[in-house]
């Protein structure tokens, strides 16, 4: 998803956004203490358990910064560390380690932590049907990182936003007054690449869903039971996808129900970062 | 912090970017139920319970959809809602309502969830000497709003980025060749209106940064014995902040060493959001 | 797809370059004639027959320049008008009127050139089975007004871009090594709210992307013989679009196949402009 | 006009923007065929007679991707090409090679187009006093690359845009209140760089306009006969530019009067595109 | 040049920068004294005697933060105030009174500084043929309203930028291989529209500007006789330029000449500014 | 302040946003001069005496259109030259060399005009124990490079902008309701790394701001007898600034009250540029 070949197009601005966040005028300190240019070196270390995601993106805000800079590691995205391993050393201008340091932190630190949950959930679904899927319920401005890693974490990305799917939730329904009148509006008017998937919350609301036509139904907010009729009576006629009240806890018996897809919030909106840090600076 | 007459300069381009990120092109599902305008309004409920942070940002979403937009509400920031409170209700077009719905949530809900973090960490220094500060370890791009979210869970703002503070830690240190060296470096170099902060691990460093005439020393990392230690030692003549391995469990007895602040990473990287939700669409 | 609650996000930003790219410093001729603010009205007239696509668009120009500015019509998008029709009156500040009046034309023309086009070769399809549809080559940085403009004219938009569809096209099939390993990738890859798309020029191509579970196979520069061929071979168990070489005369023959879509580069590549003027500037 | 050493200024930001309405997040069909570094090539070939435009322009798509992009080509802009040339290899990384693909070629297709409409269009002009210009009918955010285009194809450019040159329209006269009185108030105000432009319908308006002391007289859908009799008693005093109902059939005739200039706008508002295509996708 | 219709383009974003500049997170000092809404009005008060310049432009400034702000006064651009003039009286949000204060002061004090400046030296030039022009030794990002400024203060403008004239100095004759040739390459190359201007340093090159038909020639750094006798051999064949080492005192001996224009650095680089400050600040 | 590692973040923008202030479209002359890459040399030339301020920003201007420019030199930021020192020679395409010339030297000679003046005013106060600072009274959008220059020149800087500092002044008190109303506000309010300036006018002011605990006391528009009184006064209970009429020949009687610092405006609204050329380009 982020790869080298797109991402001057896909985050260099919000990286350069992000830096200049935190260099209004100039770096008073790093400054002071180096005023011209000096090459040296900065080890990245785990301070706990945790699963890598965002090296690239961490690597790119010191190369913003300074093209001579280079990150020597072993590990890539999606490996598991632990508490204390030395994850690569970064070579540049130290004003460049230093300056780029909390910026290059702050997107490693929540992309892992996220990718780290998402592993942990993930984990408790292999060996069922049911995957994992993130939602739009992500931190403004930071979508293409953190959906990044859910996937890196093991998960799979739900649409990516407004545009690229359509979602018929409780509001549109409303709005388009009923399941069925919601569904047929979207098929007229959506591009045909577009699957229409709409949310439910009784087992009418299936069946008038189903009738529709639709080729994804979210089963929301419903309890283990009710949801396990839902899935038995869409029949695989539509795909589906569990939302709501899901906690790692409940992620067993939501697999057991047979339905295609489950979908967390949390994964992006409430996990805590994964805490790692730049130690021993070196001349060199 | 973040008020009306400066909104437009502090967070304007934010936000579009924000709703810019979820609408590529179209909003798919809005535009297939709803393709003209309709009035209507829509209700903002408290699915847990919290401390409101970041209405006047809500409302600003909407507005830039949609400028005959309007938030009808008793609350303001800062106030404890519990769960099921109708917060407020949202006047406008429906279209703008149905669209901006996720962007605005997604800086509602975060916001809130930080001001609530807060709001339980500074209740426990009521009484205390001791201040609850934030740091620059917030999401990128975000920083205006959280430390905006911390303030107004009753914790205060430390620096807001690398230009409007000094503060020299252990990689500055070691690129200055010690305590000593860094802080006269700092006095030297930086602005007069800058206070000058420095970061240390031993009785030994504070020591140091006494003589070296540091404005403010941060003890980081220490036990409470030895924090209480340092704070004796420096003795006012310093201002003191402690930092790391900082959770609530531990904040009195934070607080006993007579430490005038402690800050938190936590409050803006690893608070949990606050759930908020739109419901009960109507046409008006 | 264009609409007043999202209008903002989509094409402010795009309408101010244009403007700017227009107006570098000032507009000398304009300064020069009309100093100071004067009310005044100018007409907007069609110079040949064609069907109007872009009206808001054009308002929007305009009243980036001039917020008293109003376009009074009885006509709309999708209204088709014969040469000399007087299609409505703009309302504003003279210097406006002037300054924006190329910008405003240029979209509205390149926009009604493309939806006359489109209405021309969809009206050829009309009372068959087959649908028209754009493609991804439209102008760069006009897509949304060009593709707004196909729907207008009558015809269906394909993916927007290449992160809301995934269509693997020769180069990518020589990348993945064939049609089966690239569809089967896709498969792996993409979010499951994504269709995958194929594109096949042979039958024995066909039969692949059938065996690897394409949903929509687009046939590429198939004769019709060929074409009927691989509609009738796919019976419906993959959606068709027929590719290369579509022109208004080869339309009905192509529709005879079968086939579901036919989507039609030159609606967005070579559509002419419709001719439109602003006449009849006066002082009010 | 577009050259090297000014690129990053002139266009950089205008192909950054074309690829990011191509790649809002990812390219999911190339992502998922090629997720890693891979060394290629590809051909670009023409699919029909044309003149080329727009070279330099193409690369830099790619290289803003991937700088280690290269194209090979013996070909360059303003050369005449036929139907199945190989115009050049482009080397780079297979991700970019794909990515890049459609906007590259969205640019060279257009730019191309206008080339080999103008080429067209200056070729019946040969031999004559009169030469062949552009106008402002130009695609919103698309001028620097059309202008390019139609000098490309031995066409020359009329004002860039507003704020460069001084048109005194129709509207402007009536704003004006005369022909007189609109070349007064801009010899008047303009700088005195610029050389003063005016549009007349009659006889009676050259006269006006030479008695104003305009330099350049644009003569506006007159007929052959009328438009020869203003030629005449104009007689060097002024510059003259024929404009309005220029098609390729009656350019002979146009130069026959002896005019200086004969505009068109139809060179950038209707050309149709040049088809290119890039083929034979290796791994090298 | 600048007025009210084309306002947004010309010079939103830079008023927003500037803004931005000023305020990178919040107005501390504001927000402590004043952190809600409180109507109130300021004093704008001449310091010094000078030209006003900017006005239209120091008012956007807090119209950009604070939309219900109005400026009352009876002066405009071009009028002399003396020392302790009340100019007008601000009327808007306390709080975007004091955050734009700075910001809108230095714009207004800048450019008057240039209209003040540019009017001493105009009246020098009054009753004499030659005009007092501005350079493009502007500051960078402040050329819109400096060239304004000298316009105001009774100057007459240059060409505005690379693109909208030629100018072909020392170094461009160099690299052209002489007068003669750099002339008559500008000529084949340059829009119509253009006149092409060269910069002569001795009488020899001044007839060799002559024979290559330039539209204007600068007499560059020549002493006052030799700029006569050039003044005298071009003999209104080409407009003349006057350009080097201008100063108040010399500018009568240089009108004597006859020279059409004296073009002057000083006037943008070097004016001081007029001081002007904002006193009186009351709720209302 | 300004260095390499975070160039790309505090400046490059403003670099490229005024190459493109002089660049709309193209640069007409150097095309027609030299429409091909040729690699040349031209030197830099002193035309007068100052202190050189803006080196590496000079350079970076040419970087940005041509990243194989080089600036050869022995000068660095900071020394003095006279008038015809031969301060480097620039190496690169003759195009960047001749397209970049205008801003690059825009950049340097108002930053060199800033450090000379600086410079002047610092070496009055040298000896004494007072110590020149800057204000906020620099050019839009131009900041970062005028308080860079005042610190060449030998000066210090003042907070950088509303965001980073408190200064208290009149307007603020006014809104506060009197000078210990607005320490106390900001005390309250403002982040603790923060020290708090007010301004005063009279002795019982400098009371009033000491009773309230100022760490800084603006002592403005006194004269030299009023500010002795208050610099014994505050007797290092506060830090003092001197604000207010500051001229080079009050400066020496300004330090001989001791006060600790003296800010003047003039430095950076006011200074006349430093005179520099680029001369004798040649082909290499």
């Amino acid at each position: 998803m982020i790869n080298g070949a797109i991402m001057p197009i896909q985050m260099d601005d919000l990286l350069r956004q992000a830096l200049a966040e935190d260099i209004t005028s100039e770096d008073v300190s790093t400054a002071a203490v180096m005023p011209d240019f000096c090459a040296g070196s900065v080890e990245l270390i785990a301070k706990q358990d945790g699963v890598l995601a965002g090296l690239p993106v961490f690597a790119r805000v010191f190369t913003l910064l300074d093209d001579t800079f280079c990150l020597q590691t072993t590990y890539q995205d999606g490996d598991a560390v632990t508490k204390g391993t030395l994850i690569g050393t970064l070579f540049g201008d130290i004003r460049a380690l230093l300056s780029g340091e909390r910026t290059a932190l702050n997107y490693l630190q929540r992309m892992s932590g996220i990718a780290t949950l998402t592993r942990e959930m993930a984990d408790v679904l292999k060996g069922s049907h049911t995957r994992l899927l993130d939602t739009r319920k992500t931190t403004p401005n930071m979508r293409i990182f953190e959906k990044y890693a859910v996937r890196v974490g093991g998960g799979q990305n739900h649409r990516y936003n407004l545009s690229d799917g359509v979602l018929l939730k409780d509001n549109h329904i409303d709005a388009a007054g009923g399941v069925r009148q919601a569904v047929e509006k979207a098929r007229a008017y959506a591009p045909f690449v577009r699957k229409i998937e709409v949310e439910v919350e009784t087992l009418e609301m299936v069946e008038e869903a189903l009738q529709a036509g639709a080729d994804i139904i979210m089963l929301d907010n419903m309890d283990d039971v009710t949801m396990q009729k839902a899935v038995s009576r869409i029949a695989g006629r539509a795909l589906t996808e569990c939302s709501g009240n899901v906690t790692k806890e409940r992620l067993r018996a939501i697999a057991a129900t047979g339905v295609d897809f489950v979908s967390c919030g949390a994964l992006t909106h409430s996990a805590p970062i994964m805490d790692l840090s730049l130690k021993h600076l070196k001349r060199i």
